[in-house]
C-alpha cells in the first residue's frame, strides 16, 4: 500500500467536486445527462408495484419523516435521505437502469436519487443539479479507474453501491456548496458507509444496495456540512477505502481520469432498451428488425436458429420459462414475444404473458447454439453478437446484431428514450401524465429553483 | 473459498438465534449482562454533550420520526432505527464502553442500543431482552471465531461494526420472534450493510460506526420480518460476508463457538474503569492503590518512576499534555491526577483539569521507561504490566499491577460499576436521577413489558 498513500486522492476528488468549473460543458454531455435522468425516473416509476419497494415502504412506516423531497413511486414528500433510499431502490428494482463499463455498475441509479432529493430540499438551480450529476459521474469513474474493479467485483462487492456512494456523496457535497475540507470529510464518511454483497443478487437486497448508497451519500454530505469529522485523507490511507476494497490499486489513475474532461461522453452510458437481461438485447434487436424490416410474421415461422458468442447463454438459463422473471433470462421467450407482439415492453415479462400458449408454442421452435465464428457476416466481433435465422415458407431470413440499441456505442435518441419512458409510466399504473412529466424532465436544467416534478407530486399522491 | 461454502453458517446462526432455549441461563451470565447494560447506558448518557452526538442530532433534524424508542441522551422518543443510531453513537463517543478480546471490538455498544430500541417498540419482556443480548453476544463471538479477526482488523475494518451488526441483527430477530428463514434473511441483509473503516479512528466517524451498525441491525431485522429477501446462505457463500471481509476463514469454528454455552462467562467483558486509554489503566490502578493503601499524598512526592512492558508507551504519546484529549493518552498526567484527586473520573479529562498548574507541575516529576523484565515482582507478565515507584521524604513506595480492575479477569462488582455510572450521569448534566435509573437498570429483566426507562424519559426531556 506504500504507493497508495503517496497520492492525495481524497483531496483531489474533493477539490474537483467543490470547485470544478463546468461552464464550458458541451451540449452533448448535458444531453446524455438529461436522457439519463428521463430513463432513471422512468424505471423508478415503473417499479411502483414491485414487492421490494412495497416492503421497504411498509418497513419505513406509513408516515415518512417530513421534508421536501419526493418519493417518485408515490408522490409522498419526505426528507432527502428517505426519498433517496426509496427512489434508488425502486430505480434498480426492475434491473432496467443504465450501466457503465468502467465502473462495472449502474451509475445513474445511485446519483439521480441522491441528487434529486438534495436539490429539492436545498432549492438549487437546475443547472447546479446537472453539474452535480456530471461531477458525481466523473468521481465514480475516477474511483473505479484507481481500483481493479473486476477484482473488487470478483471478491463479492457490488460496485454500483461501493463506488456509487462516493460519486453521489461528491455530487451532493457540490449541491450543498461544501468547501474542500468538508467534502473530504463527506468522502471519508461515505467510505465508512460503503458496502453491498453480490451474494444477495437475485433477491430484493440487490436493489436495496443503490438505495442504501444514495441514502448514505446524502447522509454523509449532510453530516460533513454540519461539521462532523472524518479522516481528510481517508481513501488513499493505509486503513482506508482503497486498502479495504481493492487488491491492486493504481491511485495515479484517479487523478488522470478526474482531469480527463467529460467522462459522460468518453465512457458513455448504456441504456437498457428492454426490461430483460442485457444478454438478450442483441437477440431482441435482431428479431424486431426481422419483424419490421423483413415483415416476418409469427404465424409463418417454421423454426428459428439463434447463435450467440461462446458463453453467451451463461446467464440465459431458462430455455422453457413459465414465469415473468424466468422470461427475462430466456432468449427463446424474448424471440417468441418479439415475433408475436412486434415489440418488447415491460408487459412482455408478466407471468401471464410468458404463459400464453402461443408464446409457449413459439419458443419451442427456437434452437440455440454458441459459435466462436458467427454463422453470417464477418468472423470478428467485439463483446458479443447475436444471429437470428428464421425459416419460413417463403425462405430463410437472417439478422445479425453486434451492438445493441441503447449501448453507449449506439445510444438511444430522445424518441427511443421516450418510448421506454412511456412504457414505464403506463406499466406503473400511477396515473402520472407522461407528457407533462417528460416536458419537466427534458427541461429540468433550466429551472431557477429546482422543486422536483409537479407531474409526479400531483398524480402520484392521488393514485 | 471451497471449504467456506461447505458449512451452513447462516442457517446455524439463524437456528440458534430463533430457537435456542436459554431457560437454564446461569445467574452469573445474567449478571454480566446486567452490568454491561448499566455500564453501556451510563457511558451513553455521559456523551450527552459530545460534539459527535450534537452534530448527529442536528443532522437528523429537530423533529425525529415518531416512535416508542428512547434516545438515552435527551429522552426524546423516536422510531427504533433512529434511537439505535443515536444511542450507539453516543455510547461509543467517549470510547469508554466495554470490550471483548475475541471480537477485537466493543460488543455491547452495538447490541444494547439495537436491542433496547427493538424491545421498547415491540413490548417484549425484560427476560426476552436479556436473552436477546446473550444471543447477540454469542453470535458476535461465533462470527469472530470463524474469521481471522486480526487480519480483518489489520486490513482496516472496524470489527466492532462489521461483526457487531450481525450479532445485533440476530438479537433483534430473536426479539421480533422471526423464524429461521426470516432470520437467515436478516443476517443476509446485515451482511450487505456491514462496513466501517479504521482510517476514521480519531474522528467523529469512529463512534458513528456502532451507530450505523445498531441502526442497520434493526433495519435488517425489520425488513426481513416484513418479507424482504436476501440470500439464505449469505455468509458462507462464495460472494458473501466471509469471502468479502475475511482472508483465512475457518467456518467450522463458528458452529463450535455457537454451541459452547455462555460466551459471556467464557470470553467475558472488559469494562473500562477510567475514561482514558486502556493502556493507562494499570498505571491508574497502581497510583490509586498507592494513595489509598499507602497513604501517599501529592505534596510529599519528590519523583515518580513508571515502568511499562516493551511498547507499552506506543499509544501514550502525550508526555506533556495540555488538553483533555491529550491527557487521555498521557500516563504522566494520569499519575498526577490520581495523586492530586485520589481518583480518576470523567472530569479528570477536561481541558481545565489537565491545565491545572499543580497537575502540570506534578506530571513533570514522572520519569517513564519500558522494560522486558519488571523492576519488581516476578519476571513473567501476560499482556502487560505497570510498576509505579514513588520517592517520598519517608522513603520509596511501589505498586505493580498486571491485570487492571474491570478486565474480564478482574471484573468490576456492582459497586465498581455504580461508581462509574454515577460519574457518567453527573458528567452528563442531564438531571437524570441516577439512583432511580440504577434501580430500573438492575431490574430490567423482571419487567413483563419492557417500556424503556422512566428515569431517562422524564428527566432527559426536561433538561
Amino acid at each position: 500500500m506504500s504507493d497508495t498513500e503517496s497520492v492525495a486522492v481524497t483531496r483531489s476528488l474533493a477539490e474537483y467536486a467543490s470547485s470544478a468549473d463546468l461552464c464550458d460543458m458541451p451540449e452533448d454531455v448535458a444531453e446524455i445527462a438529461r436522457r439519463s435522468l428521463v430513463d432513471t425516473v422512468g424505471v423508478t416509476i415503473a417499479a411502483r408495484g414491485d414487492d421490494a419497494v412495497g416492503i421497504l415502504r411498509t418497513t419505513l412506516g406509513g408516515e415518512l419523516p417530513p421534508g421536501d423531497a419526493t418519493v417518485l413511486t408515490d408522490g409522498t414528500l419526505t426528507n432527502a435521505r428517505t426519498a433517496a433510499l426509496v427512489n434508488a431502490t425502486a430505480g434498480h428494482a426492475l434491473d432496467y437502469d443504465d450501466v457503465t463499463d468502467l465502473t462495472y455498475g449502474h451509475p445513474s441509479v445511485v446519483l439521480w436519487p441522491a441528487l434529486l432529493a438534495a436539490a429539492e430540499t436545498g432549492r438549487r438551480t437546475g443547472r447546479e443539479l446537472l453539474e452535480a450529476f456530471v461531477i458525481g459521474f466523473q468521481v465514480q469513474c475516477a474511483v473505479a479507474s484507481g481500483m481493479a474493479v473486476r477484482t473488487h467485483y470478483g471478491r463479492g462487492w457490488h460496485s454500483t453501491a461501493t463506488i456509487g456512494v462516493l460519486g453521489a456523496a461528491a455530487g451532493v457535497a457540490r449541491l450543498h456548496g461544501l468547501d474542500v475540507d468538508q467534502t473530504r470529510c463527506a468522502l471519508g464518511l461515505a467510505a465508512s458507509m460503503a458496502g453491498g454483497s453480490r451474494q444477495n443478487f437475485g433477491t430484493m437486497t440487490k436493489p436495496l444496495h443503490p438505495g442504501l448508497a444514495a441514502r448514505d451519500a446524502v447522509f454523509a454530505a449532510d453530516l460533513a456540512g454540519n461539521g462532523f469529522t472524518a479522516d481528510p485523507d481517508q481513501l488513499e490511507s493505509a486503513l482506508g477505502y482503497f486498502a479495504m476494497f481493492g487488491d491492486s490499486n493504481d491511485l495515479t489513475a484517479v487523478e488522470k481520469t478526474l482531469q480527463t474532461p467529460w467522462a459522460l461522453t468518453a465512457e458513455g452510458l448504456s441504456v437498457k432498451k428492454y426490461a430483460c437481461c442485457y444478454c438478450t438485447h442483441r437477440t431482441a434487436d435482431a428479431t424486431i428488425d426481422l419483424v419490421h424490416e423483413d415483415g416476418v410474421d409469427a404465424g409463418e415461422v417454421r423454426s428459428v436458429q439463434l447463435t450467440l458468442e461462446p458463453a453467451g447463454f451463461d446467464p440465459l438459463i431458462h430455455h422453457r420459462p413459465t414465469t415473468g422473471l424466468q422470461g427475462k433470462f430466456s432468449a427463446e421467450y424474448v424471440i417468441a414475444a418479439a415475433l408475436l407482439d412486434k415489440r418488447v415492453t415491460l408487459a412482455t415479462f408478466t407471468d401471464d404473458a410468458v404463459q400464453r400458449p402461443e408464446a409457449q408454442q413459439l419458443l419451442r421452435k427456437v434452437e440455440v447454439d454458441e459459435q466462436e465464428r458467427p454463422p453470417v457476416g464477418p468472423a470478428q466481433w467485439e463483446q458479443a453478437y447475436a444471429v437470428v435465422q428464421v425459416d419460413t415458407a417463403r425462405g430463410p431470413v437472417t439478422k445479425r446484431v453486434d451492438v445493441p440499441r441503447g449501448d453507449r456505442r449506439a445510444p438511444l435518441d430522445r424518441d427511443g428514450i421516450e418510448v421506454k419512458f412511456r412504457d414505464c409510466v403506463e406499466f406503473s399504473g400511477s396515473g402520472i401524465d407522461a407528457d407533462a412529466l417528460l416536458t419537466q424532465l427534458w427541461n429540468f436544467d433550466t429551472s431557477t429553483a429546482f422543486r422536483g416534478f409537479d407531474a409526479v407530486r400531483s398524480a402520484g399522491t392521488a393514485a
